[in-house]
């Protein structure tokens, strides 16, 4: 079993970087917090014995060597980086559970035949740079890596730029290791586990997901000398949009979900109706033929509800993933895991994209997840209790430890 | 008559200050920009022989001196400060067009008995700082000093620090100036004129605003990982609200407008549920009876169409007045103005608040208004003709010397 305390400690530790306002963390990727964030961690593992590999899009590999150095190692981890008010546990789990595996199998004194490298993958979140997991889905080959270098944030920054202004732009090519299998552990940021009183949720399938940038256009002018019939308001646009994506995800559920949560208003004054309204539309379902038929539905009924209101629609993918199904043989380990250890389990589909929905294309991928309070998350109210933590990190030790032998 | 050309080469260079994006200007009040155009303005009423008065709220007062010492000046002025994405005359060629008038009186060696005294009123647009005519508000005891140096912008910065910053807080005791009359030239901001052809408008009403600016409460929660049952999604909020305001103002057109332009959305990430969205609602009418049963409305339904989806709706006023009606005399001066100088013209009711509508609780006050092109403004493309504007400022000329005497 993994040292429960230490394992908090270093999570409390951790959130101390880049807090946010409400007892979570503002740790967006890239940001001066981001680089801080990743100074520790890279210290803890050091002082762990594993040494730091760093590739071109800033994915950190931690590696405990093997006893046999021609295996492949197994790889586990997940991402630091946060949403503007996001929680203190979501991804930072994966990654420090990662570490504390590490650290257990060294008290223990435990090789392992397979190295064992921990991992951050940079741009989980997909808040400040579009699309979400894009470190990792350039290491899996899904993105190029130019690509990745000119998305921009809100300010027009962009990702290469701010990647080696932060100084964590490795020399390694991106994608060139090769994996034995992926273990990813997370909390569930859903509510199934929690009211089942599951501890533990063995990832079978994730949703796929359409992100769908909208603008929609119109005409600025005075919010109070513009007779009715000659407005072109944008936000109503925005507004129809809004129900629309709300009436499509309604009709679907509960097998699929569908929200903006992104809205840019210009110019954004009191007195002038919007000219321009830019908003992200985020779509999900397990079901491939739903999703694209929720997608048809949104871009044939879009057009046509801007129109009635004398305004433009115009969108264009910024994200997107088709729903992922993982490894039989990695599920199993994890499933295996937890019964040997006790704990309640059961299947579960994951609400969130992860880094493993991708690296599950270039290797053999699963993922373990632990409940949260309420199923809340992308909130800094955020919270897990340490039992579930600890509940996570065994499973997710016992896997990976089967798998790179001992 | 004025001297078109050099009125139209002062427009431009003051354009100059603060340029938009697209030809017109973003010259916010109380930014380093104002300060620039302020002292652009001081320089060319220095030239043109006037001496400055500044109040603590920064509005300017250029004295041309009247042969009577006693004699209570004439005012005329409007406002330099733009929109963010404002035209090139909105308020600037009410100010300038007084300083057009003054060097023409000069050219002609043609003395007043009245004084005459050009004005420049801060914070007329309210974009920057809630509500608009900040200052022209306080001037005429609407508002309290304090309560106007308190108000803050989007950043959190307070106006009455920015009004120290950019060094325009003079030392005349604000409303302390009292009036003969005071007369405003402004673009129409509306298709009335320009469709009817007319030269001139002869402003005798104008119309009441109520902004109210609103929050919406729900749930920051993740857009995969939420079961649709689950969401409290305060986007939604602001879409059925938006058209709520759009009903109402259509049930009441054409006698009544509303829209919602300020939107500011939190955490703003799209993969988040909006746990927040702050708006301001700008609803108007010339019928005082008709704006307030507007507002009732509002306040009735939205919480109403909140809490059916599970969401909180709170508002505050932010700014208001209600429908001005100009001083039948100054009124009188502007149309044998017009009448007399051979122009077209028409009664009309302002679409848009202005200085004028506080001044006239304290000073005989009216308006006199030029077509502009589609009636567009709150838009850099705002245009009008060179023509357009040597006859408003020929009016105003004929009606501010009729009243100040000569
Ligand atoms: N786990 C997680 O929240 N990832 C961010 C990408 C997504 O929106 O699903
Ligand atoms: N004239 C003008 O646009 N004033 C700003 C205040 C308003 O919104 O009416």
């Amino acid at each position: 079993r993994i040292n429960a305390d230490r394992l908090w400690d270093s999570l409390m530790d951790m959130a101390k970087i880049g807090p946010g306002i409400a007892g979570g963390n503002n740790r967006q990727t890239l940001t001066d917090e981001d680089g801080e964030g990743r100074r520790l961690f890279q210290r803890w593992c050091e002082e762990a014995g594993l040494t730091m590999g760093v590739d071109s899009m800033g994915n950190m590999f931690m590696t405990r060597p093997g006893t046999d150095p021609d295996a492949l190692p197994v790889y586990v981890g997940s991402h630091l980086d946060t949403q503007p008010t996001g929680g203190k546990y979501d991804g930072v789990l994966g990654v420090l559970g990662g570490l504390e595996l590490v650290r257990t199998l060294n008290d223990l004194n435990i090789r392992t035949k397979h190295p064992i490298v921990v991992t951050n993958w940079t741009n989980e979140e997909g808040t400040r740079y579009a699309p979400a997991m894009l470190a990792s889905g350039v290491f899996a080959g899904i993105h190029q890596q130019d690509w990745a270098y000119d998305r921009v944030d809100a300010k027009g920054k962009r990702f290469g730029d701010e990647l080696e202004r932060i100084g964590w732009k490795g020399d390694e090519k991106v994608g060139d290791r090769r994996m034995k299998a992926f273990f990813e552990l997370h909390i569930e940021q859903g509510p199934i586990l929690e009211a089942e009183g599951k501890d533990i949720g063995v990832v079978t399938h994730g949703q796929g997901l359409r992100w769908v940038e909208c603008t929609v256009t119109g005409k600025e002018s005075h919010t109070g000398s513009t007779p009715m019939p000659m407005r072109r308001n944008a936000g109503r646009g925005l507004a129809l949009v809004t129900e629309l994506v709300h009436r499509i995800a309604m009709d679907n559920a509960p097998n699929a979900v569908g929200a903006i949560g992104h809205i840019d208003v210009y110019p954004n004054s009191r007195n002038i109706i919007p000219g321009k309204v830019v908003f992200t539309v985020d779509i999900r379902s397990h079901e491939l033929d739903r999703l694209n038929a929720m997608i048809e539905r949104l871009l044939a009924e879009a057009p046509k509800l801007c129109a009635d209101i004398g305004v433009e629609f115009s969108s264009q993918i910024v994200g997107q993933f088709d729903p992922p199904e993982f490894d039989a043989g990695c599920v199993k380990a994890i499933r295996d895991a937890a019964e040997r250890l006790g704990y309640s389990h059961r299947d579960i589909v994951s609400g969130a994209g992860h880094d493993a929905c991708w690296i599950n294309r270039v290797a053999p991928t699963a993922m373990v997840m632990c409940p949260c309070v309420d199923g809340l998350s992308h909130n800094e109210a955020e919270e897990i209790t340490r039992e579930w933590a600890a509940a996570g990190c065994d499973v997710l030790m016992h896997a990976v430890v089967e798998t790179a032998e001992i």
